[in-house]
């Protein structure tokens, strides 16, 4: 009945879908082994966003570079009655060969613009499809809602709370790294935080103080235990909790609070009155935290009217990007054989061949609008974002550390951002987008091959 | 850089957010070892949904079955600094001594109903909160998306497109158990269907089309290497594709095409066009597949105006359950020590105490409404849903088996449902909700512990 939730890099190469499977098989069949150049973009922003952070690309190229197939997923194979022994041998021997251009994690990302290519003989690049997919929507839908926390915030740390909600063991775990490169502060998520060095933060439950026959008491033990800790107020009543709070620590002058939590009711007025008591009896030095389903309006508006808050737990709205729970990302086919190539679709956009993308900033460094290039162009202004991080199937070891500069990455970006792009509320259609322009050489390409 | 994205099942302890692990020190500390019952609900359904599908749950409790902390686990933890030697002693022989209760997977389930319950000495109890709340949520999530298709597609066969667009790598897993529950007919996630024991499925992609010289070469390579494969028409020109494949199954009559597949454009009027070609070729036996970014309501408005489309392809809506991408699920502290206790929520309505849900039919074995109940109460009309699935830490071997019936459940329960429940459009304000009653019993304690 159970199945075990672990993966191991070997079932990895499985998590795709059967036809990248059968259309890899009919390229081997064919000899067709020329190399082919996929991009992986998306056609449009979510209507809630107005710039998305690009993470996760790294990751999952550096990923790319170690599946392999084990003899049991090519026994599996084989049991589908659908791929010749001689196919599955020569999966049996295949490493990832190709090329990786990657815009590096933490980069704000428009339409249209890559977060990633492959170049590589076909039936490589093909087989990659769905994994790439999966792996690089999870962490940039998670860091471009979380980037959102930080800037409605201003300064204030903000924490995640939403292991319970998230989509999975997967998501829980992956999602705060997207966090922490997007400038989350800590994590509840003890694994998560873990694995992916964001700093582990805790309070407490309601159900710890309902397990005692009163708050005091409960509020005493933890107190005890933990100094420094943060006790959560709203059980009963919140101000009274305060008061309880306060009562601890006349009683108890040894003892170091680190903050309270409100969790519920108006958290503007709460917090302020909050703030009041424990200033009056003395205790500045403890904080106000809040949690309570918030997202980015409310913690905006409560920044805004100048509510006494120290910090923010987020959860629910965060851990499955609420309001832009999907990106329609794409990963098309954009070269073969050293021909540009492209899908024709009514009312789309489809740009051929490979690409690079060149950021203009202003004297102040501040960006002023991107050209989407074909890769081989030259003489363009700009920065080039996309860089190489594999080559013939090998992570490059110098450009491995571009990703632990991500965080910091993110930090300058969101100084270097015009500030429409940081309004939290939907663009209006009289605001003018970020301008993407097209390169004359990607121009004259588009309309040769389209 | 890169992290494994594997979770071994000592790791997996670890997947808590870090308060649970400090409350339950706390308890240990405070020698607070009486039984405590928790409770996992949900206060409302989605507006979007009439009734969700508990799923995942008996898979929840047998993993908790399995957990215990190892070495690494507790040297990370004492790294921490929060934790005493003693009590990571204690938490290297923990093992969950307690039961769990839960509704039979694949069950119709309405707001305050539980999807299951623990009850065990306090601290084992609250330390599983965030991984139950977490595992639970995405398979309930996933199954009740599903099973919308599976009603708008009314008998017609409903495949999983969409493991590109899920939350990482544990969500697309997963989610095809929970797809298999809801009767959807196939995947095509190689690694989830061969996992989860639901039939692979693969089409074509448009890349395979690009990256030949023409479309009929194309056709003609993979409808030699797959029989009864399935075309993708729509690359270049739909109709003018379908065209190629009545060419193709002209010039080798010997071929067996098991359907083509539109993916862009109207496809009602498509199907139509498509179908009156092959049926005029004489290939009435090749059958038309739907996929686009299709959700219940277009599949609904298909069905509805008789277009000839024998299976549909389902992947962005369905893999995030894009429209309610999560369920505010509860897992809280209903009795300790013997005691029913209840947190205080202006506006939110706790009920206290272990508890049963009893099911009532009509004669026709139609649902009529569930009563809510004291798990000790006795006389009560109706069906007991919750089962004994844990007993002293221990998978009670003949309930396993309830698991692998969840599908025929399924098919069952939406058979017995009200039709006024299997509506895809939202509740009106106008419209009863589902009735779910409290026990006079649970009435009595609400007011005494309330």
């Amino acid at each position: 009945m159970t199945a075990p939730l672990d993966v191991s890099e070997t079932e990895l190469v499985l998590l795709t879908d059967l036809y990248q499977l059968t259309m890899t098989q009919a390229y081997w069949k064919e000899a067709m082994a020329e190399r082919a150049t996929f991009s992986l973009f998306f056609r449009r922003l979510p209507p809630t966003r107005r710039f998305m952070l690009a993470c996760g690309q790294q990751h999952a190229a550096t990923l790319i570079t170690r599946l392999r197939f084990g003899e049991a997923q090519l026994a599996q194979l084989a049991a589908t009655g659908l791929f010749e022994a001689a196919f599955l041998d020569w999966l049996g021997e295949w490493r990832f060969s190709g090329d990786i251009w990657t815009l590096p994690e933490g980069t704000p990302v428009f339409a249209d613009e890559p977060l990633l290519e492959v170049e590589a003989p076909i039936a490589e690049a093909q087989l990659l499809e769905s994994l790439v997919m999966n792996l690089v929507q999870l962490e940039t839908l998670l860091a471009s809602k979380a980037v959102r926390l930080v800037i409605a915030a201003r300064g204030r740390p903000v924490v995640d709370f939403g292991l319970r909600r998230m989509h999975g063991v997967d998501a829980a775990l992956r999602g705060v790294r997207a966090y922490r490169t997007a400038g989350l502060e800590g994590t509840s998520n003890v694994l998560g935080g873990l694995r992916h060095d964001l700093p582990l933060r805790g309070t407490m439950a309601h159900s710890y103080i309902l397990a005692h026959d009163d708050e005091a008491e409960a509020f005493a033990a933890f107190a005890r235990y933990y100094p420094n800790t943060t006790l959560l107020v709203d059980t009963h009543d919140t101000l009274a909790g305060v008061d309880q709070v306060i009562a601890l620590l006349e009683a108890h002058p040894e003892r170091r609070l680190g903050a309270i939590r409100l969790d519920s009711g108006d958290l503007g007025d709460l917090a302020k009155e909050a703030r009041r008591r424990l200033d009056a009896a003395g205790h500045r030095e403890v904080k106000i935290i809040a949690s309570s389903g918030l997202d980015e309006y409310q913690i905006a508006e409560l920044v805004a009217e100048g509510a006494p808050i120290d910090g923010f737990g987020v959860g629910t709205q965060l851990g499955v990007s609420a309001d832009a729970p999907v990106i329609d990302l794409a990963y098309k086919l954009v070269a073969y054989a050293g021909r540009p190539r492209v899908k024709h679709s009514p009312g789309k956009v489809n740009l051929p061949g490979p690409k690079q993308v060149y950021r203009r900033r202003d004297d102040d460094g501040r960006l002023i609008g991107d050209t989407l290039a074909r890769r081989d162009e030259t003489g363009l202004e700009g920065e080039p974002l996309l860089v190489p991080l594999v080559k013939d199937g090998r992570v490059d070891g110098d450009l491995v550390a571009l990703a632990d500069t991500a965080r910091e990455r993110v930090a300058a970006s969101l100084a270097a951002l015009p500030g429409t792009l940081k309004r939290l509320d939907p663009r209006g259609d009289d605001e003018e987008e970020y301008p993407v322009a097209l390169s004359p050489g990607l121009e004259r390409l588009r309309r040769e091959v389209g």
